[in-house]
């Protein structure tokens, strides 16, 4: 038997449960694997009717999966509103996560879904990362740098170069060092991930029309394209820069495996707008595999069942398919 | 008889003479109202083998538009070669042009549709405006400053607040006053273009997650929203600013009647990823109707019959309409 999958429940008082357990009462129709949530089994009782099973190691949830949803218990002393984030939240979501992670490391479980936290309870928790991203990547010894977020739907995938910085201070972070350092780690990711060996990397540009050849900007022909002739160098598939604005249209899709964007938005707005409830974002560059749903806590809907598992369903799919491209991967070589 | 629309055909050897003779093909299946070709009517013939007619007014035009495309004649002394563009060409573009405009200015046309132009080509013959949407504004009486270009499909509509300038200078171009300019404008012109009385205008914001209450940028805080603010004030239905990525998918469209984007590519990108083969560009704050196909010349497809002509007719459908709620909104004043 497989190992099942570990999936932190995020902040108790978010749609995190609810989405958790509406993916397990559909995993027959999405044929998903076995996962465990790690986390407060109350916060899913409180919002969900169906069959709950606390257990204790990841063997046990993999038996106890067909007929009820495994839950490894952490903590639970506080009190839970739905809806309500508190600093004791934030606390057993961390805990929650660290539990999930280092099972992961493990072996115990295969791969790793995160569900949604809120930063600023965390912050107030005194938790000093980022996000769960960088949190994920030092628990696994990997610099936060060198793990790339992407985002990916059914049929796009894109990688935001920069991330959550004012849209100002993307001009003066864009490097070749950094643009080159993305693109090999999500060159290497498709390969592990995705089963992509040769995946085509296309490169959208930081201006208008990708700078219409330097006279609405510079930047694609000091820095994006000396980037993309590097990697090129390297044997990697490499192309643009192109206008964003033409590159995310159907049949522009055909064409490429990923899209590296100078800034998040540019990312962000075209995965979104096609694929908002499906949308998973994945860690590339770690040793484990991690996903997690593409959005947040939604603490304004929660435990009215009214949360969409779209992406939550997606992200354990596509956890699973990449703990099995890995495997392959390895074996291959 | 209402007057027919002038469509200027833009760049000879460009994509808009076979657009224009697609889109006339196309005209019962789209319920096109009658309209003339102004420019070189050898363009045409030589990319498409339906039938071509020469007239000397729109009158005209009208009476012949039901068994030929109407052209009305603009010089044709050199020769065209679709694909290679050239500075006759161009020449030929702005007269075109001009002469469309005129015939709109003086009554003989209801509406003027622009067919794409290649900018390089039209500065090489001396042209000094920025784009077709100056001059049309210029010559209108009204200056480009005051002229909004919105892009519309059938689901979105967006207006990009600045346009051609590279992303580094776009946090510096944005001011209270130049968003409430271009927001009165959009208002007013969904009035009196789409018959929209109260439109609602949303607002994205220029950073990732809309700054996140000023943690990742202040734009929103010190512009966006004071510009909100006095819009409110005015009596206008303005919302935002909102996240960027979380404002386009099908439900969120469903809550505004134009989005506002700080720059480009914001707007651009989900209109074109959604809207890639029927996105118009329409021109706000004229005294006149235009519109044009959301597309370039496509030279390298030119003289292949492998152009799309959904746009140009969506941009002739969209003028015929326009014109109309113009009718009506200056009889219900």
């Amino acid at each position: 038997m497989t190992a099942p999958l570990a999936v932190s429940m995020g902040d108790p008082a978010g749609i995190g449960p609810e989405i958790i357990a509406k993916a397990w009462a559909a995993r027959k129709e999405h044929d998903l694997p076995a996962f465990a949530a790690i986390g407060d089994a109350r916060a899913v009782a409180q919002v969900w009717q169906g069959p709950v099973q606390q257990v204790r190691s990841l063997l046990e949830a993999a038996n106890v999966f067909a007929a009820a949803l495994p839950v490894l218990q952490i903590d639970g002393v506080h009190q839970i509103v739905p809806g309500l984030p508190d600093v004791e939240g934030a606390r057993s979501a961390l805990h929650s996560l660290n539990t999930a992670v280092g099972l992961v490391r493990e072996g115990s479980a295969r791969a790793l879904v995160t569900g949604p936290v809120s930063k600023a309870q965390l912050y107030a928790a005194g938790f000093d990362h980022p996000g769960q991203t960088e949190f994920v990547a030092e628990r696994c010894g990997v610099s936060g740098e060198n793990a790339v977020m992407m985002l990916a739907g059914p049929t796009l995938r894109v990688v935001p170069i920069t991330q959550h910085v004012p849209l100002a201070a993307v001009p003066g972070l864009l490097t070749v060092d950094l643009i080159v350092a993305k693109a090999r780690v999500t060159a290497r990711g498709l390969a592990r991930n995705f089963g992509i060996d040769a995946p085509r990397l296309a490169f959208a540009g930081l201006n208008p029309h990708a700078g219409e050849t330097g006279t609405i900007g510079r930047e694609e022909i000091e820095i994006i394209e000396p980037a993309i002739a590097q990697l090129r160098q390297e044997g990697l598939d490499a192309t643009g820069p192109f206008a964003a604005d033409t590159l995310f249209h159907p049949r522009a899709r055909e064409k490429y495996d990923v899209v590296l964007c100078p800034y998040h938005d540019q990312a962000l707005v075209p995965l979104k707008t096609i694929h908002f409830d499906e949308g998973v974002n994945i860690t590339l560059g770690l040793p484990i595999v991690r996903t997690s749903p593409d959005h947040g806590t939604a603490f304004g809907i929660a435990g009215q069942d009214l949360a969409n598992p779209g992406a939550m369903i997606a992200a354990i799919a596509m956890a699973a398919r990449a703990a099995e491209h890995r495997a392959a991967h390895v074996l291959s070589r």
